[in-house]
């Protein structure tokens, strides 16, 4: 098939490769013009523009956005419109809010394009050799695309979830979940660190990918992590956060449903990004007035 | 009445100007002899050495220890057990586990010596002007006491709780609850603090103390903490903690009982002593195992 | 002075009262005309209409609602504007959401009504006896409704916060301590219920409430309950939560602030709505995938 | 290689099956006599006793014991101590809290006795098929059952992690890890149950079982479960747990780690044990007693 690429950063880039090793042709384009031509040198047919992009796909044409979230998306989708035809399709491959994707199919099946939310998980590894999509849209117009979905996941590694925003909905959850595991994890490597024994973490993270419960590709990266860093001091530990885990939250507690865990994830990278905190101003100034516990000057 | 002071720290030496206050005689002893001489000059009996105190002391004795629990409180029990005699009464008005009172108790009734675990609360202001105790014991003994405990408390604030271990268990729970209301404060101080509303911190915490559902002694005492330096600019939010909410949560944890309250407030604690914490790395270098997302170097 | 009053519920009424008590005079309507025929019982002035009320009020006229935040402040507000004049002062002393508070202001700005936001916290009894207000709104204007927040406060119980938003911001992360002082509470007397001691958790919660650190209203209402229902054994513990510690929650997901002691307050209030939850059918089942743990079956 | 094996339950009866496939030759002994006949016809020697499994084996005795941590374990030790000879091994490859393993560790060794912890995971089917084993002891003697661990365990799926304790202390804080992951899965699929979007849990548990950044061996089993039961209907969601994630909080909290998210699934798990809860009624009569708000009445 021939689709249209809209982003090639890190994740783009990857998915690009992975469409042309499945013999897809990718009209590629993002607003840097070094990435064009380098997706050019690995097999992609370089665009200039959106407009030349456009240009080179057949009707009913597929184009898939993968670019950040928020402002990008919609400005894309803006600029992009206009160029589209009725029948056509258009894929956010991004971590959109559901809820922003349900918003634009509507406005844009007004138009008669036809939109979808596809989440992808996997990493950069998964954009380049498999990875994994659920996906959200018109499950009559789902066919066409599929066979692309099937070429760039792992076996079973696509899912077509329901309507609009049901792709996206998946993804937010699946980094919500993502979120909990990984702060699972560290929490234990953390007792491992403090306590008396004097593991060797790379050895540690391997056998907990071979064989036990806990086995998983998170397990398998920290193996890799503590591979090139055995006791990560390289790096500090400030736990950023690019905002699904937030979302999650948030529509947990739209919910009603309690997600303690996948909060306290999300509130331990905030802790992380700063260096003191108010409350624990506020809490060390209480223990002086009752108690005449001492407290640290700041500098 | 007569009663000997064992630890003329913060919290013992404004006892001891409580019970003088309502005009009991106390023999006073603490391994610091300036502070020894200090309560003389405050209306007590300066006693030099535990031996002098108690000989100061009519029978049956009764002896309050305000001293650190654990090793000290041990140490101290060890050396005036075998200066006691049957009948006589020692009360530890400290923050002892309440196990190990249990176990004190037990052998010290063994040698016909009655035992009193009294949790104090109220902080060095209670215990100089009106404090509140919980007291554990044998409830046949307690009426000799209970003047001592009608005079240092304020109204209402004491309370013959049940058997050994009962003071110092509801003093532990007290604490507990400490840590909860003063994180629980401490966040929403947080919130206001990183609104765009540029509050002044003093006024909330007085119109909080006044009328509202959360005015609280802690919130009296958040006034003063910003009427001394309204934005705490002075001080770090480095939490230390003494063992009693520790304890609270091991406590929930055998009794299965959820507190993640009290659990959290104490993890926030810990978190607070570190500038850095291993678990933060090993979810920063995951996210740049599996996303290429950028970690901080650390210096 | 006089005031316009709208809304007559457990709220309205008692401040009402405490207008009355201090000499003010009270236009009172709600759309019950029982409430307002007992309003009228106790001193106000029955209004049966909107209209009515309005036309009561010497310009520049001065309305207080106190009606169900959300909607039901929405359709007041779109009801009364078009019979209020420039120069008028319209006051919302509901749980309305701050962002919407700042709407409105803005929108009734445009009109020349002065719109303010006042929290109101000290429940019924605050509300009859003497209350906390945190008030935003102009502070030129101000000054013109000061003497009926001091009349209805406590002393130093009303504070003009800031700019429009300022109060029911205020407000808002009061409640969210409020869920955490009250959870924290709670789980306090959860370790007692669940202990081996047979404390008496009324004579607990009164010495809490006389000379301790954690003395509070809060404490004195957890006395009062106690006396009531010893062990509560009349009542279920389904934690009802109406918006407020929610929005605290989102506020602070928001600004990036740590706040896992407010959250788990409101997880472990949607947690008691249910009888079962779906993940802990979940996490059954995965015990019983890998090692054959027995499940409970539902009936 | 000739093996006792103690305890043929869920997991030693998968281990016999995995060590007779790999042409081990296994003394198999359990209280149960019908279980030691069904090891029998699996091809291990079944042993009437402990002295019976004991005589059949050469010196030095290699001795597996796979019984309940505790108690039962304790009490076997007591057992078959006075059977072995100096030079003997003796492996506890249960669940055993990491400071008993190093007490009995340190009594045997006064006798000569080799002691192993030897924390076993990946369930039944691990047992089975190969599992994963963390391994504490000596280091001289550990080559010496080193290749029982090779055979029973998949690739890569053994490590000698150091000194008595290492082992169970590892496989602790494993299971912590366990806690959390599980229950960040829950908290996810209990979001989409929530949810309007109306998902299929098996196929949602199988996309992400391929290729996501949280595919997992849990999340494959978790498939299973969907996969029988699609909306787990027939299960209550009583989340039982076996003293592992415990230990790893009282850890934690003895160690002054942050571990908020094992915490929190460990309080989760306590809070589906109770249909009520104290703290909800608590709480509820609070809300009631300051803001009037209706209480649920018990039946």
């Amino acid at each position: 098939m021939k689709i249209g690429l809209i982003g090639l950063g890190k994740m783009g880039f990857n998915l690009m490769q992975n469409l042309v090793r499945h013999n897809h042709q990718v009209a590629a384009y993002d607003v840097n013009p070094e990435l064009v031509q380098q997706s050019a040198e690995h097999g992609a047919e370089g665009a200039s523009s959106l407009e030349d992009m456009v240009a080179k796909l057949p009707a009913p044409r597929i184009v898939w956005m993968m670019v950040p979230a928020g402002a990008i998306v919609e400005s894309v989708i803006e600029s992009i419109t206009p160029l589209l035809q009725a029948g056509d399709i258009l894929i956010d491959g991004g971590n959109s809010h559901y809820k922003e994707s349900i918003t634009r199919a509507e406005k844009l099946a007004a138009q008669g394009i036809h939109y979808f939310d596809a989440g992808t998980s996997g990493g950069m590894e998964g954009a380049h050799n498999g990875g994994c999509f659920m996906i959200g849209g018109n499950p009559d117009v789902f066919p066409i695309i599929e066979p692309l979905f099937k070429d760039m996941a792992v076996e079973n590694g696509y899912l077509y979830a329901g309507p609009n925003g049901s792709g996206h909905f998946l993804k937010m959850v699946h980094n919500g979940i993502e979120y909990g595991m990984m702060q699972s994890i560290a929490e234990g490597f953390e007792v491992l660190e403090k306590s008396s024994f004097n593991y060797n973490f790379e050895d540690v993270a391997r056998v907990w990918s071979n064989g036990s419960v806990i086995r998983s590709w998170l397990m398998e990266l920290t193996q890799n992590a503590f591979s090139k860093d055995p006791k990560l001091e390289g790096i500090k530990g400030v736990m950023k956060s690019s905002g699904e885990g937030k979302w999650t939250v948030e529509t947990a507690l739209d919910l009603q449903a309690s997600a303690p865990v996948i909060a306290m994830s999300l509130f331990m990278r905030y802790r992380s990004m700063e260096n003191d905190t108010f409350h624990g101003k506020v809490v060390a100034a209480l223990r002086n007035e009752f108690g005449g516990h001492a407290v640290e000057k700041s500098e």
